[in-house]
Parts: C-alpha cells; sequence; structure tokens
C-alpha cells in the first residue's frame, strides 16, 4: 500500500518513528490470538470494585452530548442524529389512533409515539471499537482487516465492548491547569503534561484506569461547533503513547472528536490511534462531554469516580453512542 | 374519545376500576409541575451510595440484548436495527481508501470503517420514556399529548432519564420461583407473587429501588422469537400497581415486550402503562435480558446489586437503547 | 388558526386578496367529490396522443438533477440522498461474498453489490403531491388534514399521480427572453410574461399542457448551491394563478425550489401553493433541471416536446422523486 | 475465486456451458472501452420514434407496484420501503405548525406534510445497474469490480440509464399463452416459447425493442407473497441468452424477482445475469406489474406499445426504482 521508495527523508524519520513506537507499544498476543477487547482485560473485580468505593458522595454526572440535530456534525460523510416519529401524540389527539395497531383493538383512550433513530455510530459522544482502524491490512491482535464487509465486523466490534468499561476514571482538566478556556487547535497534551497534573492533584494511575483528558474544546465550540468535527482541535500526543502503554491505561476519553491532536505531529494520519489503538488495544472515547464533570471536580477537588460507560452492543459495529456516567 | 353511552356492564366495571387504579397510584404534581423524570425522584444520594456498596465482588453482567438483525421484531412497524457500513475494512485491503476524506491527505497504511445505524428506539432492549403512552389526551404530569409532534416530544421525552438510573435493583425471578422453564403467555405476576418471592430470598424493597423482574419468556423464545414482540406474553398483572406505588419502586423491567400480562386483564390496552406510567411516572423497561442475571444470582444467592442503566439521551425520543448493567 | 382581530390593514387587504384569488382559481368539486388527481383529469387520450406526436425527432433529454450528497439541500430538515452499500465489489474481490446470502449456495465466481436509499422526497426533482400543502385545515378538493399522519396521506397521496403525467411539455424560458443568465431572487414572472414568451415562440397552450419554467436559478447555483433550497428565489407571480386557471394548465414545473418567487408578494407563505395547489389542484413540480432542455430548445427553436415524468408511487407520500423526460 | 480441480465431472461441464455462452453473447468492447450503457446503444433517434408512434389510443399503463409496506420483500436484507412523515396534518390542526420552520415567520393558516423515504434499490419494481452483477472479479465491460466501494459504483452505476430506456415494448404474456394463471416456479421460458408467442401474434422483434416477459406470478403471489422474493420462480432460460443476443434485445423485463428462473437450470447463481446482464449488457427489469397491461393487450390484441421506464438518477447504486409506463 506503501510505496517507501518514494518517501523522502522526513518521511522516512516518521515511518521509522512511528514503527519503533508500534514495537513498544503492541499488546498484541498479550490477552491470547482470540483477544478482541484488548486493554479492557486490565479491568479485573478488583478494579471494579475500587471504582465503586469512589462513588462516595452518591452523584452522578452524565458524560454524553444530546443525540440529535444540534450535534457536532457538519453532514455529509456523517450527519448528525435524526429522530423519525412514527406515532405522535398529535395523531392521538385528533383521533387517528383510536384503533390500535397490530389487531390489539380500540385505543379506549390510549394513545402513544414511537420513532425510529437514524445515526452514525461516530457522529457524537462515543467509543471507537477495535475494529475501527486498520494498519496495513490488519486492525487488533493482528486480525485481517477485510474482516470489516459490508456485513459489519465479524471481530473486535464494539458488543465486545459492551458490559465492560467500569473502572476508577480521573479526570485530567487541561484548561484549568493552563488557566486557559480552552487548548488551541494544534496545542498537544504530552505524558509531561499529564504527569504534573496529576503530581498537582496528589493523584496517580493505575492499571485498568480510564483516563478523561479535557481539552475545553468542546466548551469553545458548543454554540458554534464549525468545523469541530473534523477539523484541527488540540488533543493528546503522538509521544503519549510510551506514557499510556507503561502506565496500562485501559481508556482514553478526551472531549475532542478524534482523542489526539489534529493537525498530527508527524506526516501519518491519527498516528495515535495506529499505534495506540490498534496496536496498543486501547479503548478510545470521542467527544465526551467533560464540562459539567470539571466544574464538579473544580468545586470539590476530587478527580477521581466511578467511571460506568458501556457502549450499546450493536454487533459487529465500528463504535457506539453511549451514556457515559461518572459517578461521585 | 371515548364514548361511554356505548359502554356494555362489563366495560363500565372496567372503566370505573381503571380509575380507581390512577387515583389511587397517580403521583401527578408530587414533584411539582415541571417535573418529567417522575419516580426517579425517589432516587438520591443516599440511594445511590446504597447502590454502589452492593458491587461487592466486582461483577458486571449486562442486561441488554444485541441491537441487530436476530433482534425479537417481526418487522412492518417495527424493524430489528439495521447497521450499514460506510467504510469497510474490504475497502481499505483493495486500495479504494487510499485517499482519505475530507481532505486529510494520503491514507499511507491507515484504514478505517464507519457505520449508520437505523433503529426504532423501541425495537430492543429499552426503556420507555413518560412521553411514550398518552391518556385521554394527557401524558405523565398532565401534559397535553400534542406536546409531542413529528418533531419529537417537547416534555418527558426520554433524554429525561440520562445520566440517572443508577440504584439498587432487585432481580424477582418468577420461573425458578414456580419450578417453571418460562412462564407461560396470559400468566399474570401479582403483589401477593413479589412479596412471596421476596420473603423466600429475605429480601425487602425500599423506595427508589428497581424491579427487575423475570418471565423466562426471553429465554423461551431466544431461538425463534415468533409473536415475542406485541404477543401474548406474560407480566405484570394491573393489579400490582397499588403495590408499587405504596413502595416506591422506581423503575421496573421485564424480559418481555410490554411489561404488563397479555392478554390484559382487563377490557383496555396496556392498563399498567395508563395507571403505572402515565400516572404513577414509573420508568419502565423492556425486553431487558434477564437470564445471565438470573443464572448469578441463583448461584451465589445474592438478588440484589448496583443497577445501572442510562438510556442514550436522544432528544425527544419516545424510548432509547440502553447498555444496562448490573454489578454484583 | 389565524386571529382575524389582530391583523392589521395591510395585512386585511392581503387576506381578501388570497381569498378573491382562492374563489376564481378553486377546482374543488369539479371532478367529484372523490377525485385525489385534481388538474391531471385534463390530460386524456386526446392530449396523450397529441403530445406523442411531438416526439418528431426521437431525441430523449432527461430533466432530472442527480439524486446524491452533491444535491441542493443543506441539511437539517432535508438532507440530500444517501445511498448506504449494502454488498460491494470490494467485499466481492476479497471473498467476503463467497457464500452467497439466502441459502443460495457457493458464488462460484459471482458477486453482487446492493444499496439502500435514505432521501427526503422534497430534497430534489420532485412533484408536490396534493397532500403536501393545507389551508386552514383542509388540503385539496376539500379534504380535512388530519388524514395526514405518521402513516402518510390516506388520501391525495403521491401515488395518484403514478401512471399519469404524459402530456404536452412547453418551456418557458424566461432568463434568455430577458437576456441574462438568470433571473435573479424576488424576480416575479407574470402571466404577461408567460404571455409574451409564447406570442414570441408562436406557441398557444392548450388545456392539459404542463408549462415548464426557466428562471435559470439552478444554473447559477448549481457549483455552490448556497441557499437555493429553501432561500430567496425567483419564480412565478401570485397574481398569475387566474392565468393558470384560465387556460387549464394542468401541471407547472421550474428550476427552482419552491416554484413561486421569494419572499412572496404578499404576507402570506407560499400563496400560490394556497391558490392553485391546494384549491387549484395543479401539479407543482419543483428543482426540474431545465438547462439541457432550454439549450436544446434554443438550438432548433422548437420549445414543444412530449412530456412524460411520472412520479414514483410512494403510498401517502407528499412528493416524489421523478425521472422526468422531455422526448423530441 | 473458483478452485476447478475439485469440480465433478457434471459441474465441468456447467463451467463449459457457461464460458460458452459467454463466448458467444458478449459486447464487451461492443460501443468503446468507456461505454457504461451496453444494450442501450441500440436505442437511437429512429427507435425512440417508432416507439412514439405506437402511442395510438392515448392510454398509459402504470408498470410499478407500490412502494410500500405491503411490498414483496420479507425484510432482513431487504425491506419493503419504509416512509417517515417528517411533517403532518395532525400536527397543521392541532397548532403545532403555527410557526414554519426555516424562519419563513407564522403559518397563518398555511400548513404542510414531509416525508424521507428507506429504500433498498432493489426491493421493488427496478432496474438492475450494470454495477449490480460481478463475475470473477468483473463488471460489464470489463470493469474491475472493486470499482464499486461503501461510496458506491465509479462506474455502471444506474444513473448511467437515466434518460434513456424509451423504446418500443414487446408483451409476452406466457400464461396466457399456455391456458394457466401462472407459470410454476421452476419452469423455464425458452427462446422457442418467446418465438411461438411473437408468431401467434404476429410480431417480430428489432435491435433495441425491450421485451416485457410475463409470468403470472406476481398475479399468482399479490395477496401473500410469501418467498416470491428470493425463492423458487418461473422466469427466462438461461439457454434463451443467444436469442437475446441474436436479436439485439435492448431491454427485458419480468414480474418476477430475478428475471431467470429459479432453481437455475446449471450449477451456477443466476447464470443468465453472468451472461447477458454481466456479458451482453443487456438492461435487466425486475418486479414488473405486467398484470394491468396483460389484461389491456387481451382486449385489443395489441403487445407493442411505446415504453418508458427511466429509472431515477441514484449516483453510483446497483439498481433504481421506476415509474414504468406502457404508452398504447
Amino acid at each position: 500500500m506503501e510505496d517507501t521508495t518514494a518517501m523522502d527523508v522526513s518521511e522516512q524519520d516518521d515511518a521509522r518513528l512511528l514503527q519503533r513506537y508500534i514495537d513498544a507499544c503492541s499488546n498484541w498476543g498479550r490477552w491470547g490470538e482470540d483477544d478482541q477487547i484488548g486493554t479492557l482485560n486490565l479491568v479485573g473485580p478488583e478494579q471494579i470494585r475500587r471504582a465503586a468505593r469512589l462513588a462516595r458522595q452518591g452523584r452522578t454526572i452524565s458524560l454524553s452530548l444530546p443525540y440529535d440535530q444540534s450535534g457536532p456534525q457538519p453532514g455529509g460523510f456523517r450527519n448528525n442524529p435524526q429522530l423519525y416519529l412514527t406515532a405522535t401524540g398529535t395523531d392521538h389527539v385528533t383521533g387517528a389512533q383510536d384503533v390500535l395497531p397490530a389487531g390489539w383493538g380500540p385505543a379506549k383512550g390510549l394513545g402513544f409515539s414511537d420513532d425510529v433513530l437514524v445515526m452514525p455510530t461516530q457522529c457524537g459522544t462515543q467509543w471507537d471499537s477495535l475494529s475501527h482502524i486498520f494498519w496495513n491490512g490488519k486492525m487488533w491482535n493482528g486480525r485481517p482487516a477485510d474482516q470489516v464487509t459490508t456485513k459489519g465486523a465479524q471481530a473486535n466490534g464494539i458488543e465486545n465492548y459492551t458490559g465492560r468499561i467500569v473502572m476508577r476514571g480521573v479526570l485530567v482538566d487541561m484548561p484549568s491547569h493552563r488557566g486557559v478556556d480552552s487548548l488551541r487547535p494544534g496545542e498537544a497534551i504530552t505524558a509531561a503534561d499529564i504527569e504534573n497534573f496529576l503530581a498537582d492533584h496528589s493523584l496517580g494511575v493505575e492499571p485498568g484506569d480510564a483516563l478523561l483528558v479535557r481539552t475545553g474544546f468542546m466548551a469553545a465550540r458548543r454554540d458554534d461547533w464549525g468545523d469541530y468535527a473534523g477539523g484541527h482541535a488540540p488533543g493528546l500526543s503522538l509521544h503519549a503513547a510510551p506514557w499510556l502503554r507503561e502506565h496500562d491505561i485501559a481508556a482514553v476519553a478526551t472531549d475532542t472528536w478524534g482523542v489526539e491532536v489534529r493537525p498530527n505531529e508527524i506526516s501519518y494520519f491519527q498516528p495515535l490511534h495506529i499505534v495506540s489503538l490498534v496496536h496498543g488495544g486501547i479503548a478510545f472515547g470521542e467527544m465526551f462531554d467533560l464540562d459539567a464533570l470539571a466544574a464538579d471536580c473544580a468545586q470539590d477537588g476530587v478527580y477521581e469516580f466511578m467511571f460506568v460507560a458501556s457502549p450499546l452492543p450493536l454487533t459487529g459495529a465500528s463504535g457506539a453512542p453511549v451514556s457515559a456516567l461518572a459517578i461521585k
């Protein structure tokens, strides 16, 4: 697919760097050849119990954007969610439902609404599946990419994540750390940034944790999305990949469309996806709404919580919407 | 809407009974005129903390059916979920993705899958919203039904539940209690049945609890759904409505399509919905997969757990799919 | 619905004018109480034979825009058509189709593509149905508007047009007549304009004819649609309504989104729809691509042709896409 | 793709026969390397003028099934068409449309309906495109099958047919010829059958004609489709392929789901598609409703007519719905 003879010197450097990170961060085979959940293997009973103990105050905070036409998509390849009503209250009050469907007889005063949802799985708050990204014909754990056909993913689909993603969550609130409302497009968050934030808040991370990284970019664009979805954005640095691997972070979610900084730091598109998702098997969460959580954490000074974010079991899908919660 | 002069004696009795239950069980106004979440008001910090303490063993059990073509819908009014791939691994390996979309440049080895979901919100495991059912032109809390138009529900939509439904859950496993694999269509579960089950397992219920009632009917039909969705079914008795109200149950979910027994016990369609959802404001969950949970509870004898089942925030929708979890 | 007491003097004048046009142009009851096709009743065997005789040169010209993502819709209420592939050639060449679906056995070299179309019926070249527009609770022929529910139109749906709309067509090419590339937004086309054009080209119109009116606005916006769909536009004057009625024009189609000039000439939205579609029962065609036809007519000087434009029989729909043809 | 070493004697015979037919019937290259319309090249001005002269009586007959939930699809891979209303008359009469969308101001009495269509392109009356079927990695005119990706067909898509398919049509009404209501599943129609029918009705065929072949199977199944779509069916014999080629038939349409007889006559799936569509480039029309046309032809004894059946220009699609007409 790639004609290496045509690469110039800088591209060759990029290719070597990328390969070095892949080699350093790969978890292929670590949990067996059949594994389809990657770093979620790091979350066991102890991690779940530990997470539940963080629900100290009995407060839940939703981390999901509304799924509707106010969403961030500009349309075209991905649209915002559409809801089509197949039964309405206006039908009910005008008598159009006086005979119920399906042979259920006369309505006798009862009425109902019903609807159909049409949405790209990647249009709003969502987890990428391990079948979402390929690298040179392969996806997570070395499976061939052509296992993802028009019938969906035969392996690594998002349904493998369902029933999981219950663990300790830690919020890394970068804009408050830097004293700004929002990081700027192109501004990268490094491993040192994360470490500094954690140290400042006397926090450590442990294997199986979820790292929620707030850039402030959703807050900055919420009223006028512009090119929020797909455009330039702040985000994680490619060079943070080894840190994620060394600390056995199970999941990373940001308030941006693509987790990593855009434009990318090397001449490859979304290289952190290539390293940490395809090879590392880390769960990537995108467009998580971390604003209310950040306000809450700023108020009580507690940046850790029970994180519950099991995606819908959409068989064979490249990702799935999720009603994600922080429970404190 | 209903011409009472045309009712015969038995229908008049039914109408009086229904009205009596409505009067006895209504919560309209209990949490203010603007309330849109009904009995979820009963879940506060104490209830959430209590729930989290039930996560003793660090084990999660998924309660959601896969959302795919293997689902229970016969098609027509409601179809099973469809996933349309808008990018595939087969496109990637044949070179069709060598130029990335959106001006992102050459792929240089990277590929991706993407997809669009089309699904009725009421087709599988789902919560009804408080805008799903109307009674004589009104919905929960007395709001006019014509607030639900083709644009969705202006009030009582399912998005009001999002970020909630974290509480203690109790499983009532009726078929194991009766020594059968599954209750039969038309077989009703009464308040006495629930009380007996709880007493046998030394359990009580408290305000704000979620009651998960298993009939075994999903297990019976899982391999060949037949008329599972929409047909005759076991389920809760209408006459259990006062018990639910007296015990301030916040949410009820079953492994059937419609919570209550079908055919209904009186000459009204889904009268428990009329009484307990429209007037009681209780959250109704349908087609929850309780089989793995029942097996787990039978094994360790523990029928209570942390229940986390926040629905997707589908603005204005009549219901929403959910990745529901029991955490023990 | 309309509180006449609140209208100022100018609005009262508009209301009176609108009512006068309605009275003058209404065809309600003209073809019986059950009629659902309006002025298409004017097209009988003689009109069809006459149309066929205009196919003198044996040349067909397509009048339909492509239905795809390049269409004029800005998204939101109406999107451009989307095509979802459910089987691809890339699946075939990678071997994913080696076993055929539906128990059809091994592919043995055969492969196939398949796809699903999602499109608003009003998103591109289309006929409005007589159930598309209501006026004070009624639609064409006096039928109550609430016969159009979430189940579609019980009467006046677009399927009534199917098998029809075969008649003589006459092109009125206004920009060439005025020596401009395109009429401007807000520029109205009057009955006198039409008459002048016809006289200049030695043409008359007869009952049952279709009038295709080109404004040039599609040509002006084709490469960058902007607010073409829904925004200001040139188009027919409301005051042309009596002329259409007197000449018993059966169908009118333009190269704009809404047939009539926008902003409208009086303080009512789309008053020509109210007069000529709701009350006159005239078939309205929108976003017809008349550019190739205009070029052809300019070349041979023949502005009449066989017009064949039967819409898809979408039961109960507000409109339907159409593969419209001029045959010369 | 095919391992010839594993074929038994009978399969080898089938493979040789198929190849012989392919060699005999191929039109690859006949109209240049860039051609994407196949035998529609046979229809020129003379053919169109000749067709128009057949519109003698001024009568149109629709040949398209309604596109709605009453259609022949069993669901699953292909569903029947669904229409989602995005605006209704019930919304209008209850006042929900009193403010118009898109900043158009107050409704002042006007209302409207709107809707979205979701349909598989192959679900009802439709033309196959020349990108619908592949044979060993290639489609019509030798183009590689992987030009059909999730983005649609880059070549041979159905939009190439739009503006065409206006020619003389000839109805071959087999069941009336055989004195039965319907041919049986598995019953093949041979070249001799066609010739006999034509001779009996004193008809010839000429290059560029469309052949509409009625089996009666739609009439037999219309009230209860059963496995009509995808199951066993009467249809054209594979062995009719050379006759179609020799007579330069431009288009063939039947009242069955797949044109050719099922089960197929040799051990290949839909071999007539392989020979006559992939290699011959003949337009294949499926699920055409020929019953009203057959009744009309039986009455006046005229089995030829002007056939107008231009499909919707769905860019890159595997097929398209069509409002097909016979004009006599």
